[in-house]
């Protein structure tokens, strides 16, 4: 008898928030492999902000998941049974292989990682596609010089806080701007942020990042949009770069709010550009030894939060925009 | 006695369109030379969008005109008298001088430039500060790469022209966008454009230049801001550079208009940034020795707009803004 699989397909497009009803779980039984594939068992799921992006009509970096789709997602597991030479059943792999419960993948599509010194969920994480967001992110278009400051937004988010993080190894200022005492003090304690802006409880975002930042930011990484990334415009110093990852406020808008001080970026000689990590796949070989290096010898610190089940997926997909999630979000199958 | 100056003072700052009462006129007996000074019979006055930017209080990239100042204006004109060892009567010297008739500068401050090859007028236009901006945003900024695309508006200006005959030149299709029939005739016949947009003859901006760049636009160099940036954002090729000289549409609203596409500079891939002359100009003899061969050698065509009268300043100075002028806007003495 046929294995069955569980998947999360995309049953709608959400105009605004996401609802249970943008998804549709169905059990379908798997097929038998093809030559040069591989059954993987998936055991954790990235969540991702990304996502709502990839629930439009469209393409904009990359085509839009269709209606009847498997959701697109990075996920982890370990090899069931394999057809292609280069995996073996027991193998731990990553890849973008879907929300769902197993995958027939090609074997080229799969990368195989070592999941012996660190925990395998750690591969959809900060071992990653949001590691190498951070990491390509912060050090390809941030260009960090030791001595100046970084504002980060979504600071105690996965790329946030290892943004910081990154920054405070190569010698910067690093202020972060994340909602809630709990989660500031977290900036400051556990990731060693040097001042910690909780936009949930001021009046007046521009003021309370120039109070942080007198002489202004040199590189401001935006996770959010919005008034914040407004806000931050205003306190560039002069050859500023701005590094937007995302813009997770205006994901679940349909009212787009425009960007109104764009004009300082011209002021200022600064710069504004975007961090795609598709763009570095290439390059993640460097990028996990780096990160490794640091986690092991407790230069920088990760914290997942971990959900369980594929029921689950829209309701546990927005706690990202809802900021309930307390370090990266996974989802255990 | 006294010679007699008559200066453009900045009386008031506007709030939306230039109004005549925002200046005043006033005569004033001319202080006698101190010691390395120069007092220069100004010739021509260079009217340029930015000068909207400089009425308004606090400081930019450069700090506003204060109320009851000479208003800031790049000049050209005639040594009268020197007391500094660098300069004799009858030298011809650019500088920012400021709109009024005569001025009494610090010889540091000034340019000797040749006019015996060419009028003196182009010191302040093609030779200028304008022909400085179009040469280094696009060179420095732009990074044209032959065969690539280069989208340009205000392209019946002096700057805008300039950009998309150095971009033609230098190999690129070159798709400009103006108002109005007579001009977007002039950008093919006189300035050999490939395409021409009449932005007040279309309904949907974004979809005329999808209509004449296909594959889209690989530099979009902005003179105008608002709606027409937003719509060049819609249409990046991958690795898009955008280059924002001026938002003259948007200098006289007090309700500023986001960008809505600034998103689109991510899928993209692209960067957004801005010309700041003033950085550029120690190395002006590089932009004017460059810009006279291909002046001389036909290559580039310039065209002057010449209105005359001191008291004239602000009517002069709003058909930048209304676009009723034909070329560099000059205002003799």
């Amino acid at each position: 008898m046929a294995l069955l699989n569980k998947q999360v397909l995309l049953a709608q497009r959400p105009t605004r928030k996401i609802q249970s009803t943008d998804f549709k779980i169905v059990e379908t039984p798997l097929p038998a492999l093809a030559d040069n594939e591989v059954l993987v068992k998936i055991a954790h799921i990235s969540l991702d902000p990304a996502m709502r992006g990839w629930m439009n009509a469209g393409t904009t970096y990359i085509r839009g998941v269709e209606i009847g789709e498997v959701m697109r997602a990075f996920v982890a597991g370990t090899v069931a049974e394999s057809k292609h030479p280069d995996f073996k059943e027991g193998d731990t792999v990553a890849g973008t292989m879907g929300a769902q419960a197993y995958a027939i993948v090609p074997g080229k599509y799969l990368t195989k990682v070592d999941a012996t010194k660190v925990p395998l969920s750690w591969y959809v994480g900060i071992l990653g596609m949001p590691g190498m967001t951070s990491y390509f992110g912060l050090l390809e278009k941030g260009l960090p010089k030791e001595g100046e400051t970084l504002l980060v937004s979504g600071a105690a988010g996965m790329v946030g806080s290892l943004v910081g993080q990154i920054a405070k190894i190569k010698g910067l200022k690093v202020i972060g701007i994340a909602g809630g005492k709990e989660k500031c003090d977290s900036l400051i304690t556990d990731y060693g942020f040097d001042a910690a802006i909780d936009y949930k409880n001021i009046d007046n975002i521009a003021k309370a990042i120039r109070a942080a930042a007198p002489n202004g930011i040199d590189i401001y990484f935006d996770n959010v949009g919005g008034e914040i990334l407004d806000a931050a415009l205003l306190n560039l110093a002069n050859h500023a770069r701005v590094v937007i990852c995302g813009a997770i406020s205006q994901y679940n808008e349909t009212n787009y709010v425009g960007l109104k001080n764009y004009m300082k970026l011209i002021s200022a000689r600064g710069t504004l550009s975007g961090i795609i990590v598709l763009d570095y796949f290439d390059r993640a070989a460097e990028c996990i030894t780096q990160l490794s290096q640091w986690l092991a010898s407790g230069k920088i610190k990760y914290k997942e939060h971990t959900e369980q089940g594929l029921d689950r997926f829209a309701e546990v997909l927005n706690m990202l925009f809802t900021g309930e999630n307390k370090g990266k979000l996974v989802l255990n199958v």
